[in-house]
């Protein structure tokens, strides 16, 4: 109770410079947290979430509120279900506060969002306000969506841990796509525990989303170690370190040692020859599937869509079916071949993003960092680890192999603890 | 020894008439015939197809002899290694005999190949040498392949019995693709017994496809019920009955009554809504991923594809990404709607073909009444069920639930039993 009453406060103080909210459910948020108190009162506890407040990004379905993906009036539905990952979350005991901004249709198009650590900056996208949500202590969870670079590069430029795990570990029922063979449910929250207990309740097969697999699920919280985890086996891709920006790339070189002084095994990776033209043909599979998606709408409403979405169904509706198809094999190609050297390691090392949140509210930045992982279908995570030279957050990438979220999570919290990263945006 | 050897002289009798054989590998045969016999005599059985000779579509990589696919010489390969099938079919102790006729790249242009029955009308196809082969009794057992109606249709036409179980039930590695999502590996056989054996050592999940699936395999052969089976519940499809040539449609009316006199429980199903414009989709999923795979040599070397296939690749390269991708998701809502209704029963009755094999050798056919559970995946079978007022085969079609499979082969072999049909093609 008081803490969803602490966090509405917060947001009263905050929102009208981050403007991360769509829809704000006071009365709801505070009548399960009324409920919950109750409930804890009586010794009874409902899951694992009890009484946590969340923030959801507004391409999932919650009973009883408007989904509108940053679209017009043509788009929004009023769902009477919950997505399949609302409903584990409440079901966890969660307390829903509402719905924050996403990109148009979770592509490119900015929301109003400001970064929390400075407002004039981008705090990236799609999921622009739940990563600023969380940064700006508003929620202490939030769940978005990546298909190319969504949930780890606006958790990078807002400070705070991005986490999707393998492509169809989560259900995306209930969640508006942007190109399903590349949408990833993802989590945004303060500590890599968070990211473990979250990835708890939201892992497994799901009837309702034919792309879920029901590969076992693991104790992720016991593959964090508890504080005694062995040091991890590091694969550094130091040919994208090198493309990051400069006052980034050296942050990160710098992070490499001292990873490597606490004691993790570091090795050197190199990129597979299908890592060449992986963004294009990624760009092509996203595309189509988007158009394929849009086609009842599009092109008859285009000009109810803004310019980037517009642009990309455009190009999507005049993709071949040999070249989707071609573009997909690529794509397959190259997660066979990562597959087998992410098996190496217990994560690999890469930049989350070029540099910090770049300036301006009209581009969310470049997801070249993340794509490779969204489109392999490898489960990542970003970690702050740093501060610019302008104040801004930095960020870490580590990627792992498919279905190896606990192996992943317990490197994590490995490099987190070393990291040691305390900042946190001046509210 | 002595079955291969009278299979050879058979073959050296019937092929002048028939021709089904692209590569008779005589000498290889006889080898391993005696190899068979030697280890039998010593009391060593290779597995429950010790010594029985088999025939292979010329689209299966069989090591050391040419895979053809019914084309030029541009798109032979020369394997050295078996496809997975051919692989499983040696362990369990099969004598190879060769490769059997297919049409170009196990589409729509024919073979050389006659009819069993009477070499002026097609043995049907793509699986021409298959359903020819096992017809006029040169092999007792053939693999063949369905993309459409390509193992079910010219086993109709042969008077045999054609099967092909659930998509990805058997691995299709080192078979030459016509459309993966559609294309199954099938078995051609003279009785249900035999098709169900075929099954167990063919069935399971093959790291090499990785379409195939973990779904445990049954005991095909215990699921025949040994002769004392209950009677199925068979659900007829009366509409597509109605669409069969007047001879046919009498004709499986007529057994239907039979089988309903005999004890079935008889269910009148009717199509749902997605079967309208089914066969459209499944074509257009069907060319654009065949114009996917021959990209490599197609258009390059149009003028080597024979005009069927031409005309298919050439409209597959100009499909769209979102007519594809909306194709195939009908195929999926029709899979979907048919799931629910084919669970109801044991198997849907439906015919085979439009009626006996059509006279020329120009077409192989219509697979109309195939096509619909190629495009669900489901598991179909034909069986021989009396003769034309031509004196060529009629046929049955069952279809059963997607990994049913013992389900449908015990139906299969409760009516087989009752149709009793033992005409033969006069050698």
């Amino acid at each position: 109770m008081e803490w969803t009453e602490a966090l509405l406060e917060r947001i009263d103080k905050l929102e009208p410079a981050v403007k991360a909210w769509v829809h704000l459910d006071r009365e709801g948020a505070r009548r399960t947290a009324r409920e919950r108190a109750a409930q804890a009162a009586g010794g009874a506890v409902v899951g694992p979430l009890h009484g946590v407040p969340v923030a959801l990004k507004d391409i999932f379905d919650v009973a009883g509120m408007p989904t509108r993906a940053g679209a017009k009036a043509f788009a929004h539905r009023q769902p009477d279900t919950d997505a399949t990952s609302v409903a584990r979350l409440r079901a966890a005991g969660a307390v829903i506060l509402g719905k924050v901004t996403t990109t148009t249709f979770a592509l490119m198009d900015p929301s109003p969002t400001g970064n929390p650590w400075n407002p004039a900056h981008t705090p990236g996208g799609s999921s622009s306000g739940s990563a600023a949500a969380v940064g700006a202590r508003m929620a202490p969870l939030a769940l978005g969506s990546q298909t190319v670079g969504s949930v780890l590069r606006p958790a990078a430029y807002c400070g705070v841990v991005g986490f999707k795990p393998t492509h169809g570990r989560i259900s995306a029922a209930g969640v508006v796509p942007l190109s399903w063979s590349n949408d990833h449910v993802g989590i945004l929250v303060r500590a890599v525990e968070d990211a473990a207990l979250a990835l708890q309740i939201l892992a497994g097969p799901d009837r309702a989303d034919p792309l879920t697999v029901s590969h076992p699920v693991d104790d992720y919280l016991a593959g964090l170690g508890g504080g005694s985890a062995p040091a991890p086996r590091i694969g550094v891709l130091r040919a994208l370190i090198e493309r990051a920006a400069p006052e980034n790339a050296e942050h990160l070189t710098e992070v490499t040692r001292r990873l490597s002084a606490a004691g993790a095994t570091l090795g050197e990776v190199v990129l597979p020859a299908s890592f060449a033209g992986l963004h294009d043909s990624g760009q092509v599979v996203v595309r189509a599937e988007a158009a394929a998606y849009h086609a009842p709408n599009f092109p008859r409403l285009a000009e109810e869509y803004p310019p980037k979405i517009r642009e990309a169904l455009t190009v999507g509706q005049g993709i071949r079916a040999v070249d989707f198809l071609a573009a997909r094999s690529h794509l397959r190609r190259f997660r066979d071949e990562m597959a087998s050297i992410a098996l190496r390691y217990d994560a690999l090392l890469t930049p989350t993003a070029p540099g910090p949140a770049p300036r301006g509210l009209e581009s969310t930045g470049d997801p070249y960092f993340c794509a490779p992982w969204s489109h392999a279908g490898m489960p990542a995570i970003a970690l702050p680890s740093g501060l610019s030279r302008d104040g801004l957050p930095l960020s870490l990438q580590l990627v792992g192999s498919a279905f190896a979220e606990a192996r992943l999570l317990g490197a994590a919290a490995w490099c987190e603890s070393l990291l040691d990263f305390r900042e946190a945006p001046r509210a």
